[in-house]
């Protein structure tokens, strides 16, 4: 199928209920996804990913492509957030302005967003609505019911769609942890309710549906923190998601009961904690010690919370790790706790960081030695409760890579529902039974280039690969009239390693290696500024590779005067 | 201490045992020792590294730098390849020519080596010679013994370095393996008589010594992956490192056992198995079927050995999962086994390889998933069995990253050695008691770029790097006599996303702006080149940080006619 480049110019049949993922599936991050009923639209979740290896240098923030909506205009009624991690709420600033509907989402959510939508600018533009847990509200032909989870953050929520007959449950991020420590329990009757209500379709998170058993409990995780920190004389400093309240929860009990007092690096973390705060969460969380008062504190008595926990080279942990943190330096026999995992991608740069810290005769303890950390996501047992509980038709995995996406379809599959697996831009009839793909819609990956918002397949970025993997050579000639060189050609190297030749020399050969070109080029060439560069632009590629097996990218410019 | 530049500026002592690492301490690559006594010096292994997301761009291969080694000239009297591991004999092409030392290794080591001497085309000029497995020779005071080691290819040797009164066993990469498969046993018999005849220090590898227990043998690899294979219907293809002879040898033998046939892809493969077979090794290796007759071969008798267990984009694994492979086309149902362990830092790029199969409905196995692969490096348990046989009384940790050599080191002292950590550039005199580090010498890394090596410090190849995140911008002018703007300013753009104002715009907004700037120049300023270069970079900076947050590099060149 050729997807449409405009939602509207899909055929829609009216009512009939539409699914339509634009970015989380077949991929961790950046959750975009559209429900549409009688061309009345809601966006679920506007979320961002960070690059990875194959994204275009300089490209560090990745949002979907929300081109295909443009011509939806007022169509769009809501836009509602699940809970406030990154990859759900974190383009609200960058895609609001091609969106340009309400945000709806609960307290502790909007706090977040409003933060985002401040930094973009946005805040007297957009009307951001605080839902309590547990509300219904209605959205032209959608009625919306918030469902209490719980999951690595506070206030994470399915949604409970009912629409032209249907019930879908979308269930955002979610665990079952029996001991969260911060916020309410998942709301395990409401679920049951609805399941022998009768759910048509469950659209849900796939992450760790190859992985056996339970996420586990925050709980465990305090008692692991606990019993790392306790045994430890000296400093420890840990590091964890700056949005995991429980975890931080749990830091400032296991502080008060060791001993310790709170010291914060980083500024995420004060966000974070000031959010909380703000919406009723830490209320026990100890008064911190600021970092410029540590030196007054033994040793024993610290317990430091440092931002970074996946190597990000300029927070706190890599500063401290490197000795460059201007209110600390770590000591032999402190200790560093990870209370994280190690998000796919970061494995070396953590390791590095590890290596760093352990070659200071600082103890390094992740999750692999200790219980320090637990998913935030369900594992199949615990997708196993859920589908048992909502008894839903169809099950259509999201939130995954493929292979997790398939593991949740196959699991559902086994459980008795159907499941379809989708890819970003299937636009999906959720009233047909079963669901199926009745068109793609186009879909795509923007990146976020200085202020602007840029297709990732931009000429320009890729550009940049070539530059970087060969340097580039710049060469400038000037002619007169009867197109004969006015001085010398200009020769400029950036990025090119000149290697034994030396850099002066290289210039030397290549503006000689120019004369020559010119000197035995025809007066047709000549004349032609794109014969003429396209064989200077030739020979010096033949020159380098020759000399030096290098290829550098040529700007050659011919200026006639 | 400050390093020193060349070795033979620092003060060397008589009759005193020195060791030098300069790579491979502090990093799991590029190994690179040196021994000597009364100025006579051996190398012992000559290695490589890959780059990593550390490296400038456009270097993929890195050796150690020996440039403190330039004045050793005829002392350097050998070099000693321990096996022919790409990170113990990857450099020997690069850098022979700095050491120009006669070259000694085992046969199946040998033919590697010869393959990169001859592909450096210096076979003529190296003096190549084959030692016997457990043969003595004698290099100036130096007597050396090669003692046989199972490891995840044939031929690992130790070498045992009599010099000097002292005893020094170099382990170089070793496990304890009761059933190699391939290969001679590890000579137990010899290491513990070495032990009872006193051994005053091993220097030896400590990749795994974080890990409990034993490596385990490549038996139960077999076993695991006869399991796996059996199992199938369908093709089966098994990806693993070509150089691991025994891995190839069980999949020959699982391929008769279950009357499936072999077909290889992938260049390295058919060199690995080509060296083995002329080494004497693979003796029972089945008749290859070539990749053009597979179609005359039904799936469930298929089995395939593809090159790229690491996920690299050219190699034939890569090529099959995205389905780009000119002989095969996998197909669902198949099975693609990766017999071999994710090397850090290659993560993401193999989930993705996995992730793209799985959306295929290919089925991937890995060592998460079954016993299909082992690791070639001594476990805590064979580290204790070694340093029980040979009773050392120091232990020098190398082949490590630095919590690896940390957790050697502690081992050893549980043991009831001592244990000395170093550094590359670390020259160690081995005959004080205990050794001790009494100078640095210059260490360091050089990239491979084109047909050079430079150093990875270059400020080109850093230059790379701002021109990577940023793209460049160049502008030409060119000046009259006095210093009036000859026709319109040149203004080119690469890799420089133009955003919402589109190319030509931005190009016609940053002439105007030149115009603008040299309009408003004091004659002061339009008289130097570098001062009219400095204003136009400064403005030019700030006005495309105010349009666009944008920061390329510029390159202005002022031409005057």
């Amino acid at each position: 199928m050729k997807p449409f480049a405009n939602l509207g110019d899909a055929p829609l049949t009216p009512e009939t209920l539409y699914f339509l993922p634009l970015g989380g599936s077949g991929e961790i991050g950046m959750n975009f996804n559209l429900y549409g009923f009688n061309d009345q639209w809601i966006a679920v979740d506007v979320g961002i990913t960070f690059a990875d290896d194959t994204t275009p240098p300089g490209i560090e923030v990745i949002t979907p492509d929300p081109s295909s909506l443009k011509t939806l205009g007022e169509r769009l009624i809501a836009i509602i957030i699940t809970h406030a991690h990154e990859d759900h709420v974190g383009a609200i600033g960058y895609l609001w302005p091609a969106l340009k509907a309400p945000v709806y989402c609960t307290g502790f959510t909007a706090s977040v967003a409003e933060r985002k939508l401040g930094e973009a600018g946005l805040l007297d533009q957009v009307a951001l609505h605080r839902v309590l847990p547990g509300e219904r509200r209605s959205f032209g032909p959608f009625e919306i019911e918030w469902i209490a989870l719980t999951h690595s953050i506070p206030e994470s929520h399915a949604l409970c769609l009912e629409v032209g007959g249907l019930r879908v449950v979308h269930t955002g991020d979610w665990k079952l942890d029996p001991n969260p420590l911060e916020g309410v329990h998942y709301d395990d009757r409401r679920l049951m309710a609805l399941g022998d209500a009768g759910v048509d379709v469950v659209i849900g998170d796939s992450t760790n549906a190859t992985v056996d058993g339970w996420s586990g409990s925050e709980l465990d995780c305090y008692r692991g923190l606990l019993d790392v920190i306790s045994q430890e004389q000296q400093r420890v400093c840990v590091t964890c998601f700056s949005s995991n309240t429980a975890r931080l929860a749990s830091l400032g009990r296991i502080a008060r009961e060791t001993g310790r007092r709170i010291t914060i690096l980083g500024r995420s973390l004060f966000q974070y904690v000031a959010t909380a705060k703000a919406n009723g969460y830490l209320r026990e969380f100890p008064e911190l010690v600021p970092p410029e008062d540590l030196d007054y504190l033994p040793k024993s008595e610290q317990l430091i919370l440092a931002t970074g926990s996946q190597g990000e080279a300029r927070a706190a942990m890599a500063r401290l790790a490197r000795g460059e943190h201007h209110s600390l330096v770590l000591e032999a026999d402190d200790c560093v706790v990870f209370s994280s995992k190690v998000i796919p991608g970061n494995e070396k740069k953590l390791f590095r960081l590890y290596d760093l810290l352990s070659s200071k005769r600082i103890r390094v303890v992740t999750e692999a030695e200790a219980c320090v950390h637990v998913s935030g996501h369900p594992c199949r047992d615990e997708l196993t409760w859920m589908y048992r509980a909502l008894q839903p038709n169809t099950v259509i995995p999201v939130h995954g890579e493929h292979r997790h996406m398939v593991a949740h379809a196959e699991l559902a599959q086994q459980l008795g529902c159907s499941a379809l697996t989708v890819q970003n831009g299937d636009l999906v009839s959720l009233t047909t039974s079963p669901p199926r793909v009745e068109a793609k819609i186009a879909s795509g990956r923007l990146g976020l280039s200085g202020t602007s918002l840029v297709p990732l397949t931009d000429r320009a970025l890729n550009e940049r690969r070539a530059l970087a993997l060969g340097g580039m050579l710049s060469i400038t000639v000037v002619l007169d009239k009867k197109s004969r060189l006015v001085g010398q050609p200009q020769i400029e190297l950036m990025g090119v390693p000149s290697g034994e030749l030396g850099g002066e020399a290289l210039k030397a050969e290549l503006t000689f290696a120019v004369e020559e070109i010119l000197a035995e080029a025809s007066s047709r060439v000549l004349q032609s500024d794109d014969a003429l560069r396209e064989m200077i632009q030739r020979e010096l590629a033949h020159s380098l590779h020759q000399w030096m097996g290098i290829r550098p990218r040529q700007l050659v410019q011919v200026i006639r005067i």
